[in-house]
């Protein structure tokens, strides 16, 4: 295996290069990449003291720095040093440079600005957490999701995940004994998404769930027939309200997510409402 | 001001495409940039179909399609339809192909395979979620952070967002009346991390909070001498347990949450663990 040190260099919190190396590594056979991050570099001292790592690493260093001059001395200095260097936003920025006939300012952390936007996706992370497993079903014409899903469907995680992407979001567990509080059925605002998956990886999760709380794993929380007809009660309270469903069988949390994104932006489109979204981005 | 359709196309999620496209327009003046979101294109007739929309609303083409064949047959009818295009991710793509000797692999969504990685990331947000505010102290040694902070300092959404970075974090209100429990200082496997804000932003942020919950403002939650005093108690507490401290006033929760994954990495580097962290990515 190839030995790769990959430096990853960012003006800002480097979280952007982070899932571009992360995306783009995921197209290459796994080798030995060992990833160092440098966020926040905005200075001469601070990128010169950095330098002092990559001689002692040398490897592929990339980078988002917005700012000119930061972003000149270190392309320099990589060339002197022999150092292979490439600017993860160059393609993007030169893209939109020719389109808006602009040229980009170079201050870094800009796309963190603490304005409207951040706040409402501050908000909706307060939202949803305090609107988790059925909690708080009195506001929930205030989210932008409810997601309904028997147990283990995962629909914490990709609450919480909406909610890092500005949606406001509830969740409800669908179970059997107990239906959910009537007003489910006569919300407006808030799209509700059934999220269902197949019995045998929902056993295979509930068996590993009891497991690790140390539990006996022969209960009706795992049996295949209780876990089918409990499937099948969510299936068809999903129908017959007419609630889109998302099976997340072979999905990870951001696909599902990624779905659900596309259902709300579908549904606005067919109501007439511009199809950007509340906060998209 | 300039009207800019700005197009983003993924086979995955889109949402590395997201961010990048986010911190490029960060770069440039507030113009009329209307972003379409096409995520999960995977197959020709669904590439057709979307190109039939782009005819409709041309502008700016941007992409992370790793599907060579999908890759080409877009760049080609752009480039037939007159449409500007750029590959958000050729640069790296590129960069990485040569250093390691191998050709990108070209198959979609890899980077949401649901790895050992991506669990341990699901399971960091449970947990966060369950080591709220506070709750679940006895499991804090589970913690690869706990946040403590007085009332309204960010605590619950710079939590979430490290949980979704793969951290297990608690968080602990400081309130002067009421000790945090003992366990907080025996904690060995969690780095204890402080956040401050200055009295005057506090006071703001409380007041708004009060407001929007339509109480009374004259109360000792934003009494100026008495936020003082509760900052200088929370202070106090940092420094005499040897607790790093986060100043949250002028950052955003993305800022925050990079200034804490850093001293994380720093902690390790300096107990000479590698420094890449638990799952940095």
């Amino acid at each position: 295996m190839a030995r790769l040190h990959l430096h990853l260099l960012s003006d800002s919190t480097g979280e952007t290069l982070e899932m571009v190396a992360k995306a783009a590594l995921a197209q290459f056979d796994e080798e030995e990449v060992v990833r160092h991050f440098w966020p926040m570099v905005r200075s001469s001292q601070h990128l010169d003291r950095i330098l002092d790592e990559f001689k002692a690493k040398p490897g592929l260093v990339l980078y988002t720095l917005v700012n000119e001059e930061t972003r000149g001395r270190l392309e320099e200095r990589c060339t002197a040093l022999g150092l292979p260097h490439a600017d993860a936003l160059e393609t993007v920025t030169l893209a939109l440079e020719q389109q808006l006939g602009q040229e980009a300012q170079g201050r870094p952390g800009r796309q963190h600005r603490m304005d409207d936007a951040y706040f409402a996706r501050v908000d909706a992370i307060q939202f949803t957490i305090a609107h988790d497993d059925g909690i708080g079903w009195d506001n929930w014409e205030e989210a932008d999701i409810v997601l309904a899903g028997v147990s283990r469907t995962s629909k914490t995680p990709t609450s919480i995940y909406l909610a890092n992407r500005g949606y406001k979001v509830a969740n409800i567990p669908v179970v059997v004994e107990s239906p959910p509080p009537e007003a489910l059925y006569t919300l407006s605002r808030p799209m509700v998404v059934g999220l269902t998956t197949s019995a045998g990886r929902l056993i295979e999760i509930r068996r590993n769930r009891l497991l690790s709380l140390n539990e006996q794993t022969q209960t009706a929380y795992v049996d295949e027939e209780r876990v089918k007809a409990e499937l099948a009660f969510a299936r068809r309270l999903f129908a017959d309200n007419g609630w889109p469903v998302i099976d997340v069988t072979r999905r990870s949390i951001e696909e599902s997510a990624a779905a659900i994104i596309k259902l709300c932006q579908e549904r606005r489109a067919r109501e007439g409402v511009p199809a950007s979204g509340p906060k998209p981005i």
